[in-house]
């Protein structure tokens, strides 16, 4: 038996999200259906966590187990040439028998995409939430700073969650600028049901004059859901990356 | 009687082109029927030139007469509203009536984008031509030097166009590298049916090896179609801008 690591990109638009859902179209479940044509036998696939509806990934990994039959070279190809346009497959290899892509993540990357225009531009649309006036970008960093760090991140975590522990560690928070985008790149050792989305519609509350800088750390302790911003388009963000 | 200019960026997968056709989805009907909508009368778009099936556009260029009874700004927020997700009107603005949006272009700028990938990348694939290896870039430099200036560019014309002109001018070509993007850009008076595909294809098959660099003039002054490589695919070409 041989563990082998996907390195998975997608384009979420047309995904219920990674997990496979009863009649509807999953990352998951695309990626099984062709394993199990190569394989003519099933086959599951475990990722490094769930992406909901619209979440793009640009660096998502899965591992499965199979019987060894099949070089690597010819699973890559033969996934290449059958997985639909929105998936694409970039690495494979073997893994240890003890490597788990979900319960080996060291660290995650999200990011998520505004661009700042008064009309909606084709290219970006798809990959980026479109915010008509540009934000006080000194503020948002400022306000990212207080959210670095181990927190009880419940002010942020969107209801219908089943995860009672709140806490988790934020690594670093990146505001990167590039033409019109406002790149904000997240890493940490997890996070919860919608946090980045909420974080970000935070920051952009803070950049647009609705929150002040200094009210962050008191919505971080409040602990309440209905003190922190928005929940910002699912479209906008993408899995990054995952660390091992 | 107003004459108003519309700059258009269009994503050109799922059109037949510019053009209407019957039948067929353009983006010029697309944008008419929106305008004869607001204004309850036929509208008629002319723009700086038809661009083919698959190829997108980042500044399109078209103009239409109406009776001036709706001020610009209701225009441009109506279409926007409107126009599917593929077809964005960046800016509207009122020219003068012997302004002509085709008949007036001193030069048009087409960017060409290839990514260099052994793997599909989703995020890419729809507006840049997957290549697997790295071409010889300096190569493809030297080459396309030969192409700027005026020339009759026969051997770089498609079949099936009923234009018997083929000289034109190329004003420049600049070749870009952008992580693993390469990005041809053309700037010139014109281009006949498939040039910038045609050129991009010959210059590539340099990359590669497959034409000597000293053979480009050859080509160019043989005018044989079969001389030049060959047309690379719609979708990595994009109307970038028009100069007036």
């Amino acid at each position: 038996m041989k563990r082998i690591l996907l390195t998975i990109q997608y384009d979420g638009t047309n995904f219920c999200g990674w997990q496979a859902q009863p009649g509807q179209r999953s990352v998951q479940k695309e990626i099984e259906n062709q394993l199990e044509k190569i394989f003519e036998q099933k086959v599951e696939l475990f990722a490094s966590g769930r992406t909901d509806a619209g979440v793009h990934a640009k660096n998502q990994f899965a591992h499965f187990d199979y019987d060894g039959k099949f070089e690597i070279t010819h699973i890559c190809n033969a996934l290449a040439s059958y997985l639909p346009e929105d998936i694409s497959v970039t690495c494979a290899k073997e893994v240890l028998p003890n490597f788990h892509a979900r319960f080996c993540v060291k660290q995650k990357i999200y990011r998520y995409i505004c661009y700042v225009s008064e009309f909606k531009d084709v290219f970006l649309n798809k990959f980026a939430l479109q915010i008509k006036k540009m934000p006080n970008v000194q503020k948002i960093r400022q306000s990212a700073k207080y959210f670095i760090g181990t927190h009880d991140f419940s002010a942020f975590c969107a209801s219908g969650s089943n995860i009672l522990d709140h806490v988790r560690t934020i690594y670093n928070i990146k505001i990167l600028e590039n033409c019109n985008q406002i790149i904000f790149e997240f890493s940490g050792n997890g996070f919860l049901y919608n946090m980045v989305r909420i974080i970000v519609g935070t920051l952009l509350d803070v950049g647009c004059g609705k929150i002040q800088v200094e009210k962050i750390p008191e919505i971080i302790e409040s602990k309440q859901r209905h003190n922190a911003g928005k929940t910002v388009q699912a479209h906008g963000l993408c899995l990054y990356d995952v660390v091992y």
